[in-house]
């Protein structure tokens, strides 16, 4: 299977710390590299994990509080330094659409390669980009200004070909396509082989989906059930759910309640208050309601199988 | 003497690598504290070396390089998360004011100070910070857009009481401002004191000059002549020489020709092209014209004395 993996560039909050990085995200998925999210300091956190500027097709950006947007115009302007030709995509709450315009017109004018704004209605949930091989769909969250998670998710691969039985009854590769596709196979001595004797199931379509920053959904579950991975922010810890309320964030025991909610295979919290010294009792409250979850922390890369 | 001090927050050029952040300063000067510049990731390197924030009354923006100013809106950000109340004052290129004004209603809306945009015309020579103590000038440069270094100085303090003959002599402490303002005194017998016995002179203002980015100005020397420190980009050796002058910027050796007929005290370079692994040949370039050149490196405080 071809590699489906997030990297965490950064999982902190509003303030920068030593500790943590400002929101960030590089997602590999079929080859392709995506952002999500964008804080200061993000292209330094990439150079540090060693992934190629030049493989990131585009970005996803979530929200627009300044710790995850305020490094894309820097990133933007790196690569244009380091020779960039490939386009860049930029998928965005539309309301950044003038000020994005005037940012570029400012420090990204005469780019080497051409970047462009799709604007991104967070208000409902709807595929915001698609290709062959997967489709990316907003997730609206309830924060303080238009924002939104985005699901992540691999298109239904066709099955796998038995090579042992294309040997046994010489069957040509030029059939692949049709047996793939569910035909069955005649031999030349007119056998007729069902093409459930000649292929293995397809993988099971792998999903991760981004969830930062909201406070709790009661509905959002069901948008990403089932997922193979969620990324939900988890600013605060229970004892601190009156802030978590008021600034539309999450305690960790909310984020693990979405998980379970949702029935997903593994739950990583981030977005930790720079008022955790140790993380450790986040992750021990959300293990109360959901045990599969883990704590991401800047260099960390998951795989999302 | 109150301490006079450049603190290098960072010293690399538009590339940001893990040995280097781009362009930030912060300045020490008779109890204030301002920036210069504010490359992305400043207010990190602002933490790392222990500057307290709501010390910075404001920051001198040179040019509109997003190296040497993208840092700022997060930093202003980050300010209001930390409750600060006391005003901020940014003196940046005029042709900034309208994206500016735009990011701080986007970013920065309902903030806990007050920040005011100050525009400064990089062309000419002015002044345009001044109170009791100091003044900031302008010094224009030529670089590919609009910029200009600054200076800053100590304006020219009193002479200091010397202690013994105000003892001797039994002089009361209410003459002290009129004998630091130049008066004799007179004592009780009819004799006069020459002013020249009460005192000892007054502190040489001390001034340091920020010159970032150009390439080399043969009349640069003649506005910040005799100045203590004098900090000059280097982006380039002489080997690149070409590089220097197309994207206009200077060689370790123009720096240090800058340094030389300004007659300073000591030349500190910085703005390295990452093309340079080891920054010495950029040294050794220097102090074959300027001895007492000396390379920043993030983390280092000057004393300007």
């Amino acid at each position: 299977m071809s590699p489906f993996r997030v990297y965490i560039l950064g999982c902190g909050s509003a303030l920068p710390t030593d500790k943590h990085n400002p929101s960030a995200q590089a997602v590999e998925v079929r080859e392709r590299m995506f952002l999500v999210d964008c804080g200061e300091g993000t292209q330094l956190s990439l150079r540090r994990m060693h992934v190629n500027f030049n493989r990131i097709q585009g970005i996803f950006i979530s929200h627009l509080h300044g710790d995850h947007c305020l490094g894309l115009i820097g990133l933007i302007s790196t690569m244009n330094l380091a020779d960039r030709t490939a386009p860049f995509q930029v998928y965005a709450p539309a309301e950044y659409r003038s000020l994005f315009t005037a940012e570029m017109d400012f420090f990204c004018h005469d780019l080497s390669y051409e970047v462009t704004f799709h604007p991104v209605d967070t208000t409902v949930c709807q595929t915001v980009y698609e290709d062959s091989s997967i489709t990316v769909v907003s997730l609206p969250l309830d924060h303080r200004v238009p924002c939104c998670g985005y699901l992540f998710r691999e298109r239904q691969g066709r099955p796998h070909l038995r090579r042992d039985m294309m040997d046994q009854y010489g069957i040509p590769y030029s059939q692949a396509d049709r047996i793939k596709a569910g035909d069955d196979y005649v031999t030349a001595d007119g056998t007729t082989l069902p093409n459930a004797m000649l292929v293995t199931p397809a993988d099971r379509p792998r999903a991760y989906a981004y969830c930062s920053d909201t406070r709790y959904m009661p509905g959002l579950h069901r948008l990403i059930a089932g997922v193979n991975v969620l990324y939900h922010e988890s600013t605060y810890a229970q004892d601190r759910a009156d802030r978590a309320g008021k600034y539309f964030h999450s305690t960790a025991r909310d984020a693990a309640t979405v998980a379970r909610e949702a029935g997903v295979g593994q739950l990583y919290i981030g977005h930790y208050s720079a008022r955790y010294d140790d993380e450790q009792v986040l992750l021990d409250e959300a293990r109360e309601v959901f045990p599969e979850t883990f704590l991401t922390r800047e260099g960390m890369v998951i795989d999302v199988e």
